[in-house]
């Protein structure tokens, strides 16, 4: 109890106190685990994927928006409100981020992620957990708590689209795709918590992984913090995967593969105390290591000094009603509205001041702004001017719903719907109706002809479509990406009014909208914009935002052509579908604005590289409209000449930049020998020659040049 | 030229004789190679997937057909014609058998192969190769061809379903998926050639690739044939593959990598004479070792050796017009109908003779019987009774054309369309009418109306519908699994009708027919049937033959599916799609019959078994039904503990047996522990255990045993 000493000190001093029973009580979490004899605290979880999913806390744009946004300041800004509120709700430790490289957005959890890049993922990732953990002096101070970079690891590929269906890959894939932002959040952000994926890696399931867990995360990557186990995946060890004998036997296992932790109260082994009451009975025979079962324990409190809990009054006290709440995770009307109490722990008395903040909306409002993606604007239908407009047809589905997106609390302080919102911006000025059309979850309900009849009847339609927590869900994957219900039939007879229309797209994943790209004069694509959702919209369709999100994932043509992923190593042959472009509809870091960009040549600092020196790349952004807008630069290498073959192109950085009209600014990258470094044989290495440097603003979108690396 | 010499001596002897030039002719196939001054004889190849791809050949079912008999001696017995008739037409060599293990029907190439199945396609390639090759004393008789084992390997799990795209497994996948089609080819066929595959696999081209083709397949394999190359894959290194800094860079990692000879009309490299001519460069610099250039010029005089070339009068003669000829590869109209000249050598004498016989047509005819598979066949709709009905319509786009699917000729000896078959056999008693309804490949020409009127007026219908040689192409892959064009449209119309429809599917690849599935009383699967299809139909739809084929490759509800292939690695979450079933419309191993059969629970020799013993499972299959029929029976394996997670069951031995009615026949598969092994860390490897083992009819329909192997 001594605050001076160091905490591996302190853990040492406490261990040879506990009790085995005191111990296994360690290894469960989201289960009371304080230990009031010793002054253990109680180590409170929660989840915090867009915001605290717990009644009243702000919501803020879903993960996959997040990452539309290419904006790691406004990411650590968001990620350090979310753990403020998280803290004054007592959670201290969150299942967060998801940090899954989405390669196939079959994937119901593809909207929990930040896209299809490992670069892109592994930064707004770093600044994520920057923001829930703190860095420096501030790291795991009072208003933060320990984030989890998950699912541990390959998650996003999954075989058939499948949540949790095998994976093997190649070394390649895994170290060049999949393991980089788990590598940036342990060695840059350093991240206090892992939880292995629910899969099999190449035959061996992640939670009895020695090679991931072990070899590269503790070993490479210097991972010091505790490894958390979900849901029954421990159990499966035994009952699908077959690789252990027994339940006993499965939680030997992966402890021996360094599982600290498990989720405890979903899927109760071992009278409802998790796995550790397992290693009891092994211990007991004598088949396991107790420096083992120490060693995870001593992980856990590790976890309990850092964050401060054993120097907290009270901190040992659980909600005392733990026991008795319903869950309704995976319930059939809204999943992962995880806010019942089990979610949270003893709430700070000042808890609903910090909640409801205005500070905190802002926040909200302005992710939602730059999450924003404009993807068509033929004829510059938008901006809408209002003054110019008598009545808006405020139309479909998902005009005036409160969707939130996966891991959401049902009960956030508020939630503007685009309807609110284009209410509130035009006041009394324009008259606006509005009619659902369809549900976007089935084909019944329908009530297009009312929406055709308001359509006729209006100046321009607000058109907002896409799909719900039902439609896009963890543990429901997706056969098509296609429009659920009637919603193409919704907007072919909307578009045949002949009244223009701007379609909105809200919903978790990419859908094939090749119709609407072809037809529809303006698009924007939203994903799930938290509880700022209508004012963000509002703002953008009538100006007062300029959308500068690119997209984080690319848009498939349909479900036909994934995996769609844009860097894609090269092909034996012309890549050809009968009848159908391969192109992606709309590729990877697109996006446009209200104004125009040009960019300069890049302009390199040296032709020549030598290895470990670096370069740098530079670019003139100029606007060159009438509207300050906001550009992402975005920068690709590409290999010109190597031993194996390499992606056509990879992002290696990214700047959003905000530019005014007239005015260039100017913008610069540095290169260096990791960047141009690739995965052979089991091992990384660069490869003197030249490399392609692109620079542009979207992966289809740049120019070019290029430059030796010296041997 | 002492025919008394061992090879290898002639060859010893033959080598230091040549000059370079001579030599690197050697290394030009599909180029004429004889070398008149020395007697070396010019080795012809050709194309022979399904019959020799030649005017007035015979045409067999196409390979995916082939695999769907299930039937290893028929096989041999097809690809035994298939030699004897390209040896009449002056082949020597052939570019066949496929051995690719199709995981992802959208591939273009699917019909080339046997199925989804290692096991499968081991057996059914096998087979083929004895055919082609022969066996024993009879191996490379004068009725013989060298088989060329393609594509190595892992050709038929491309990225996104495109041919020719980057392929990255894990060492499981390479070693008891992909390769064992191959290892059985070496190693019990003893395949006298191998063409690399185009694509890279886990980022090295297979043209390059030293761990597939020297450390697995000449070391590992003992493989001592020669290495052929296909069209453009070795220029590929340089130019997008961008391993090799020029061409003739790409021809020496070729080289060393032990590619042996290059396919040399289609994509000339150096002088239109193939990567040869580079070596001359190569080694001119004394960039080359010219060891290499020999060892790959002593492997094609071996080939040419031991097919017997040097031994037989006039074989350096080539074609006089062979460089004039216009190759038709890859033409719009229909792909590899590669009978031009290039195609086939000096024809013997008597090839008319030969390739006009009555027996290759009765094996062409057996063998699309024994292709057909009775996916469907409510209240015994089938077979029809032809005293009975008044008229017919036969209708569909695939009614009454001449389809093959790749790599056939434009000019078969004659082919029987289902029209023409079904006219045949009903004769003057029955009225036929015939519409297509629509075409296959587009929206156009439609005629459904007509088609409605005939159903309308007819007492049944036989629809034919699905794809040909437009919609299923190497090449040219798929987005959708949908019927291409009006077909659903048809289909349903047709049934809308009230007449009964027995709907049959002619196409390269699986089909989405749910909706057929479900409303169709009776679906008979025939993919491609070669020459003799109108007359397999025609006796089944009646009943002078009772189906028997099984499905190769498991059908899909749908392209969102993919892969959809049965024996996955067991899954983390329970597998779901947002309001689609994850099981497939048809299991691998599917078909059924005009009668019914039982089967016994299977009998295990012993309950345990000792490592590097066998041990016997039987069960007894009994014709409980009323018409002669043949079943599958098919052996899979599970074992119920393992290191590694392990599929769900494995194919691991089938038998195709004719049963009478009221007779039961037994059936015997041998389990030995290779059929146990697995891979581990790059090894294989066998545990003690449990094994599930499991007999039916289906990959989905079997009764179960277990034993122990001892440790």
């Amino acid at each position: 109890m001594d605050k001076n000493l160091p905490i591996e000190e302190r853990v040492k001093d406490l261990l040879p106190l506990m009790t085995m029973e005191e111990k296994i009580l360690q290894l469960a979490s989201f289960y009371p685990n304080g230990v009031e004899r010793l002054g253990i605290p109680n180590l409170q979880p929660g989840e915090c994927l867009h915001g605290v999913a717990a009644e009243e806390a702000t919501s803020f744009p879903q993960a996959i928006a997040l990452g539309s946004t290419w904006d790691t300041d406004l990411i650590e800004k968001v990620a350090t409100v979310i753990a403020r509120e998280a803290r004054a709700l007592g959670i201290h430790h969150c299942y967060t981020p998801m940090l899954g490289v989405t390669r196939d957005c079959r994937w119901g959890r593809t909207e929990e992620s930040y896209g299809e890049d490992a670069y892109l993922v592994s930064k707004i990732g770093e600044a994520f957990i920057n923001g829930l953990q703190g860095k420096g002096d501030d790291r795991f101070s009072k208003d933060r708590i320990i984030a989890t970079a998950k699912h541990y690891v390959a998650d996003a590929e999954p075989l058939s689209g499948n949540n949790g269906a095998a994976v093997e890959i190649s070394d390649r894939a895994l170290h060049e795709v999949h393991l980089p932002p788990f590598k940036v959040a342990v060695e840059q952000a350093k991240v206090g918590s892992i939880m292995p994926a629910h899969h099999s890696l190449n035959g061996v399931p992640c939670h009895a992984n020695n090679y991931i867990l072990k070899d590269v995360l503790r070993k490479d990557y210097g991972f010091d913090g505790v490894i958390v186990s979900d849901n029954g995946d421990i159990r499966m060890l035994h009952t699908t995967m077959k690789v252990a004998k027994d339940l006993n036997d499965a939680a030997v296992m992966a402890l021996e593969a360094g599982v600290d932790s498990e989720l405890a109260w979903m899927c109760p082994m071992g009278e409802n105390r998790g796995y550790g009451t397992l290693f009891a009975e092994a211990c007991k025979k004598g088949d396991i290591d107790m420096a083992l079962v120490d060693q995870a324990v001593a992980n856990v409190l590790t976890a309990k000094f850092r964050i401060g809990l054993f120097d907290e009054e009270g901190s040992t006290a659980v909600q005392e009603d733990f026991l008795d709440m319903q869950g309704v995770f995976n319930s059939d009307e809204h999943i992962h509205y995880a806010d019942t109490k089990r979610s949270f722990g003893i709430k700070r008395d000042n808890y609903k001041e910090i909640l409801y903040s205005e500070a905190h909306n802002k926040v909200a409002l302005e992710a939602a702004h730059k999450s924003i993606i404009l993807l068509k604007n033929d004829a510059n239908l938008l901006p809408l001017d209002p003054s110019k407009l008598n009545r808006i047809a405020v139309l479909g589905p998902n005009a005036n719903t409160k969707i939130l997106g996966g891991y959401s609390t049902s009960k956030p302080r508020y939630f503007v719907t685009i309807l609110d919102g284009i209410k509130e911006y035009v006041g009394d000025d324009t008259e606006i109706v509005h009619a659902e059309g369809c549900t976007p979850t089935d084909f019944i309900e329908q009530d297009i002809d009312k929406a055709v009849d308001l359509a006729k009847a209006s100046d321009v339609v607000i058109l907002a479509v896409g799909g719900n927590e039902l439609t896009c869900k963890e543990n429901e994957d997706v056969d098509t990406l296609d429009l659920v219900g009637d919603q193409q039939q919704l907007i072919e007879a909307v578009y045949e009014t002949g009244t223009p229309v701007v379609l909105i797209l809200l919903h978790g994943r990419p859908n094939s909208i090749g119709w609407a790209a072809d037809n529809i004069p303006a698009i924007l694509e939203g994903w799930y914009l938290g509880q700022e959702c209508g004012h963000a919209i509002a703002s953008t369709i009538f100006g007062d935002l300029n959308p500068g999100g690119k997209l984080p994932i690319t848009v498939p043509r349909n479900v036909g052509q994934v995996p769609a992923f844009y860097n894609k190593l090269p092909f034996g042959r012309q890549q050809k579908y009968y009848k159908s472009s391969p192109e992606p509809l709309y590729p990877f870091g697109y996006g446009l604005s209200y104004t125009t960009f040009a960019m300069s040549e890049p302009k390199l600092s040296a032709k020549t590289m030598k290895q470990s020196e670096t370069l740098t790349v530079s670019v003139n952004v100029t606007n060159t409209g009438k509207m300050t807008g906001e550009e992402v630069v975005q920068l690709y290498l590409h290999d010109d000449l190597c031993s194996v073959t390499r992606p056509s192109k990879e992002l290696k950085g990214f700047k959003r930049v905000k530019v005014e009209p007239g005015k260039s600014i100017q913008v610069t990258f540095e290169i260096n020998e990791e960047m141009l470094s690739f995965r052979n044989q089991g091992k990384w290495m660069v490869e003197p020659g030249q490399f392609t440097v692109m620079v542009g603003n979207s992966s289809t979108h740049y120019k070019e040049t290029s430059f030796i690396l010296e041997a």
